[in-house]
């Protein structure tokens, strides 16, 4: 069999998932030759939560990122995550600001857009996977991995079909919790192979303990490529490390073939970096969670869930407000817990133990249950969904939730004019996502003194009743 | 298939691996006999370190603990790790004193003996196979796993045919250093349960990251039983944790069935106990150590390595003293890095480099060159075995190293009495290894207030010259 290949992800999700997303572009620039030289089959460099932090935390310029990365590491494709129709924010955008990023980081040269939905609803991916075609990049259609009674391999593979249809290039199964079992991943990445004609990548998280082994599954079952990091950005929440991944396939026909003296190199680079993000890495994010596979839920969700219940004074209702959670998700339609729904159920769990049940819901709950963040994977409760169109004064949808937005690059060109900043497309999506981050941008140029930052926090959402944490995805 | 089954660590080898052997038989006894409910194939509960650090730094009477585990815990089959003719210290033993020892064993109630040989020589463990044997007990004859050019699956498939030859009830796969990769795994297990008759185990440490890999590929070649422990103390330089692997085994026909609100609640009580023991333990054992994948050596090894180092102000020195290692391990005839041959190979590479090859040879360096550890995987290197004769004053030897030992058990009863101390049989067992901490134990029954001790520092060998440190096997 033909080797599989890795991606590193060390330059986006490593320090995403380690170090709350902290690392800088002039860290990154030495690394990036090295990897560059390596024959990773791509580099995943940019998208996640990067692009927020890196503007708010690290006064960066996205697009100025993306660009010293590509000139450091010119070879090997660079790859992006991107939220589908939320593109890298947290709520939907209008196709015209979609079609605009994706041309904008092609542009810029990025080579593969992974893509999904955070409720796996192919439509809110369509645009992007168009729009990625269209400037000659790959659109690659990924998959949130979760489990409920509507989750089966069957339901997965139609999902990938569905993709491969609009035009994508490769399926990817993203298990945001690191929870996907080695068996039901062969089985899985066996059934995607079967039935699709396309590549099958997959991307997880060690955070659990089972990362590793579920990659050699995969392996196994044919996958074309897995997702590894570099220590000490790697393992615990992260990636597991490439190293090790290498030392697990020793024996099996289909190890590929890296450079370990290199591996360790950068590894040795990456050191010193770690050590000064300290007040952003912890302990427990880099030992096997094993709260993670008692509540089966992203590691990062728990971490952020134990925060806002002591804020509430409710450090009491751990249990009951955790039992809470699949009822949750059963009225809101099995929904994956992945950026933003993780927060949004957990939030709503919270209130359901506080409040009584559905008595007080969030606006965000409110809009999965009426169908503004698209097609939930099984129906909506109607009676929640009754009592979210009142309590909204809205009524359910059922067509892509961007079928409602109207065009807004020539709206946002014009703000942007109004307010003295340059008006480029760039600027005009950074700006749809983040507008209050791109004024302070330009007000403040010089890198503010950061504020011991909580474990895995990251940026807050523009709703004021909740904060959006990203679980390392 | 039928259901692996597996074995309870947290016992010995987790609090040994994690917490330098430290748990109290007053934090395990609420905690065994939920243990003792479960349907674990074996606990182990002794043996290893835990006598040597019992007595030494708990003030423990060995035989008490086993008394009331026992008590605690009777359904289970009770498991010690017995280090063959070196019982649980360091240098070989008469027989009359192994026999005594397994006897007075047996007769606390220890069930199983899975007995290895630092050196892999079956001689060495035929005493106490038979001793285990004839007091109705079992034995389980290990097999330390290692890597060099004479190790191959046919060395250790032979290896644990002379193990069957004399009466072994099980082979024990033993990988100290967590090195093994799952594919090695696949094929060791499947040579040894097509080629033997009696059930296969296996051991690791998730120190590099690979066991709980390792442990899978073992399932699915057949292996009838694995060791698991309960975190805390468990992952990284311990054994992989129950509940992780009944996470992993998912999907799996041989997954056995373990209560995991049962697993949860031992948890819950073993973190008190693992805080408690915070200046025992260590960030470095808890996460997958990279290093030990690149040097390829046992966790403890490494670190007990730079600590020596440190004290000879040869820091600098480490990349050249670490590929003597290989060197030495050669010239000894590839002997596996296991207590104590971890730390004699450790100590032997530093004086090679610190004053040339050879110029200076430890006892302990020379007895192995001469046979008396018993015989090498390997011939030793006859220039080195001449210098070693020459420098000892000495012969080499072919025969079975016990043969040259005179019984002992009436001498150590005599000088029990001499000193006051009980003559029993137990007694004098545990006075052969430990006379010293035997002579303390009576004179201070008070527990001393403990010095901090060094990560994983383990019990000082009588040899003036060396430490020695039992890496968590
Ligand atoms: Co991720
Ligand atoms: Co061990």
């Amino acid at each position: 069999m033909n080797p599989v290949t890795f991606n590193c992800t060390v330059l986006r999700d490593g320090h995403q998932s380690l170090a709350a997303t902290r690392m800088k572009t002039a860290d990154m620039l030495p690394i990036a030759p090295i990897l560059d030289s390596m024959g990773f089959s791509a580099l995943e460099t940019w998208g996640g939560a990067t692009i927020d932090a890196g503007l708010r935390f690290l006064k960066e310029w996205p697009f100025d990122r993306l660009d010293a990365l590509k000139k450091a590491a010119p070879k090997t494709p660079h790859m992006m995550l991107l939220r589908g129709q939320n593109i890298v924010g947290y709520t939907n955008y209008a196709d015209d600001v979609v079609e605009a990023f994706v041309a904008m980081s092609a542009k810029h040269g990025m080579n593969i857009f992974r893509i999904f939905d955070c409720v796996n609803d192919p439509r809110n991916m369509e645009t992007s996977i168009r729009a990625a075609k269209k400037a000659g990049a790959q659109a690659h259609g990924t998959i949130c991995y979760t489990t409920s009674p509507v989750h089966t391999t069957q339901s997965f593979v139609d999902m990938g079909r569905e993709l491969a249809d609009m035009g994508a290039d490769a399926i990817v199964i993203k298990d945001m919790a690191g929870l996907i079992p080695p068996y039901v991943t062969h089985e899985l990445v066996s059934a995607l192979k079967k039935d699709l004609n396309i590549p099958v990548w997959i991307h997880t998280h060690d955070t659990a303990g089972l990362g590793a082994s579920t990659y050699l599954s995969a392996i196994d079952a044919g996958v074309d490529a897995c997702d590894v990091s570099i220590s000490p950005f790697a393992n615990g929440t992260g990636q597991p490390d490439c190293l090790r991944m290498l030392a697990l396939l020793n024996g099996n026909s289909r190890k590929p073939d890296y450079d370990t003296d290199k591996l360790i190199e950068v590894s040795e680079m990456l050191k010193p970096i770690y050590d000064e993000l300290g007040k952003f890495t912890s302990h427990r994010n880099e030992v096997v969670d094993s709260d993670t596979l008692r509540y089966q839920v992203p590691g990062g969700m728990l971490s952020n869930f134990r925060t806002q219940l002591k804020e509430q004074g409710m450090e009491d209702k751990f249990e009951e407000v955790f039992a809470e959670i699949p009822v949750v998700r059963k009225a809101l339609g099995w929904i994956p817990l992945v950026t933003p729904t993780s927060q949004i159920v957990g939030v709503q769990s919270m209130l359901n133990v506080k409040f009584g049940r559905w008595k007080n819901i969030t606006p965000q709950a409110a809009d999965i249950a009426l169908g503004y963040y698209g097609r939930t994977p099984a129906p909506v409760d109607p009676e929640v969904q009754k009592l979210c169109a009142e309590k909204m004064g809205k009524e359910p949808i059922t067509c892509r939730p961007a079928d409602l937005i109207k065009p807004d690059m020539e709206n946002l060109r014009r703000k942007l004019a109004e307010k003295g900043l340059p008006t480029d497309d760039e600027h005009c999506v950074i700006y749809a996502m983040f507008p209050q981050q791109v004024e302070d941008f330009y007000k403040k140029p010089e890198p503010q003194p950061e504020a011991p930052a909580q474990v895995n926090a990251a940026p807050a959402a523009a709703a004021p009743s909740m904060t959006v944490i990203d679980n390392g995805i």
